[in-house]
């Protein structure tokens, strides 16, 4: 139970300033707006160091539904404990996008354009390509897990492997999420888009369901591709 | 006496290099002039990194009446050291924000919009709204505590948890400041204020009283639910 | 063999995460667009870290012929290893291109002008001056393989010494890249060059072949001159 | 003489990289011109930290005289060196400049604007008004001695204390640095005033020397300060 309020927490807390910071860029009249893609990737790497450390005393802190699938290929986790860990992932992913949505109501109420209200809450692509999305958040989050398992190699001090996991998000974000967002996360995207079907926003628009497997299936591919590679070390 | 002074400097280099930055980004004709919001978070960051160092070998560097409050409740300080500490932190904001005037005084010459001039002294919301504004600052200085909290949990060298709050700091204004500038501290935002009432600046217009209770009371509400969640740690 | 793979694995996430945020900045209609300098070299200084995380334990993580040639001259390499480890570097980099060109397809599809192009795969000076380009490209790994040396004398713990290359990355790209985009590393630049030549893009337009030895010749000098400072200490 | 080849070496890496940030971000044609104040904050940071990272195990790396005056006051430092570290320190900020010089001379031959080329060597007043100028050199030098002494205070394990100056600088210029550019250092400000006046460059215009003793001057006085508070500690 403890393991699974810090996947609780941990998410909903990963999610507060993960969209948070993207809803400062976005929604209208924040004394963030429009403050571009250096502060969404920073914001969301911090984002991830300090859900990390809040977490990581009461559970390993994955956060994230690839990571636990991952992990459990790898023979780091039991399979008994999946389900429940994303189970515990996605409620805090949920709890979390309404306290953003507290956060930023007066900006919601400002915002016309559906487009960016669900930016957000969910990831979607620069250009819609099936196969291309699909490959982007392939790519990242193989790259993702790659460096958490490489990270385990080394004997890191406590806060050390925090720091890199973070500095790892923002640079995923940097260098590959230009093309879909980098959602990298099934809990991330999903959670928060069932929230955008729930919460009464005006002007919401629809949550674009044709787009929300990709931001699923496409990290769990990456992960265990970086499980297949890992093996080779 | 020695850790009184130690929150009194901390306090006073927080408000120098913190309330610097946003002067730097809004007062006219500054090298730093509206170098946007990745300055002025990291700034923030970097002040509080900053003021900690120097003032960690004095006091155990809160720098924040809503951090003095939060740790006397989970009892990491008497409560008789509360009032006294607040004290300091609220005379070293006052004379910190003498010297941001003095460091950027012609500039405050030059400068001809009131609200500008405030926003050097203190938090104002993006959009007025009371209840929003007010959880807004809950939500921020409740991250900030949790964290500090969690923080307290690792075995962290020296430095290194210096480094964390720090970072913390910028994550919390990057993902959560757009809405009330993220004051979480009733000290950095009431010491000022007040210093804005004394200081003889042309064109400073009021100091948004109305508005000065929830920079206020909002964190306060926001350490005490940290509290309460850490207790389920 | 476990070396060639790391420093074939390495290679190629460094060229992923490196040419990655150029691609996103430069190529049109990304989330990242225009996004600056600062996105560029942030997103570059992470990506050294992030690959010498994932290849530090299989290989020494050199990434870079230039490295592999000024260690081998300081006598931290056999000369035997120096050319698979070229090969094997120059292989990464020019998978790792591969991947930069499939995360990126639907938006190298929308651009139309050549330079951009081979932007995101090889650099090219500001201003085209074959003593000073070559001056450039020399100085940059000059700092970048001095600091390296230099690091070696430190008893810096595990991942301290990884997030100190990956910062200076981003330092010498900050305040010497403006002018050749600053290289630093053969297979980095002559890899993707040579992908470029053989992938299948619409509006490539040529290579410019006149430029490419420069960022090859002039790393190796930096290289050799960085063992001779070093020599003095 | 292994102390003095340290001196020199690190303020040669300290203007190279501290000055090429400014003349990337000031001159024409480069890539990363006009990219603003994170750039040239972020490049100073880590130019500090690359510099005391090469000359760390020749010498104290002082890299400054206010610095080294600051220290030989607290009793770190024989007064019989203060001269000849002084004199190393301004020899490799002249030999540093000349390498900027090098680096960007094309950028230099299209530059028409003087004030710019002034700009990359040496720093000058947003607004001039001599005794707002001198107290902005006296702030930041105080703040930037004060951290220095506090950190002598920590165990700080090898490396860290280098990040944190890194980012100390960062910080000053970011928060104090809109007024006058933050020299803090007189071999930084006047040893390239004095190659402006000597290197060879088309529209340089004049050295601004009746403001040149400001940069000395001020941050002598900031050091001063900061002894006598650290005395209280």
């Amino acid at each position: 139970m403890k393991e699974l309020f810090g996947e609780f927490l941990g998410t909903l807390i990963l999610i507060l300033l993960g969209n948070g910071v993207v809803a400062g860029v976005v929604l209208p009249k924040t004394k963030s707006h429009n403050s571009g893609w250096i502060v969404i990737t920073l914001g969301w790497g911090i984002a991830v160091a300090v859900a990390a450390f809040i977490s990581g005393k009461l559970s390993p802190a994955h956060l994230n539904p690839a990571v636990t699938i991952g992990i459990a290929l790898n023979g780091g986790l039991a399979w008994a404990s999946v389900i429940p860990y994303i189970l515990a992932q996605f409620a805090g992913a949920m709890v979390g996008q309404v306290l953003v949505w507290l956060q930023f109501k007066p900006h919601y109420l400002a915002e016309e354009n559906p487009g960016n209200i669900l930016g957000t809450f969910s990831t979607g692509p620069a250009i819609k390509d099936t196969t291309s999305n699909l490959i982007s958040e392939i790519l990242g989050t193989f790259v993702l897990l790659l460096t958490i398992f490489a990270l385990g190699l080394y004997d890191l001090q406590a806060g050390l492997g925090t720091f890199a996991v973070g500095t790892l998000i923002a640079g995923i974000g940097l260098s590959l999420g230009g093309t879909t967002g980098s959602a990298l996360n099934p809990a991330r995207d999903l959670g928060p888009r069932i929230m955008h079907s729930l919460l009464p926003i005006p002007n919401k628009g629809d949550g674009d369901w044709g787009y929300a497997w990709i931001p699923v299936v496409g990290p769990i591919i990456g992960a265990v591709l970086a499980v297949a590679v890992f093996k080779m070390f």
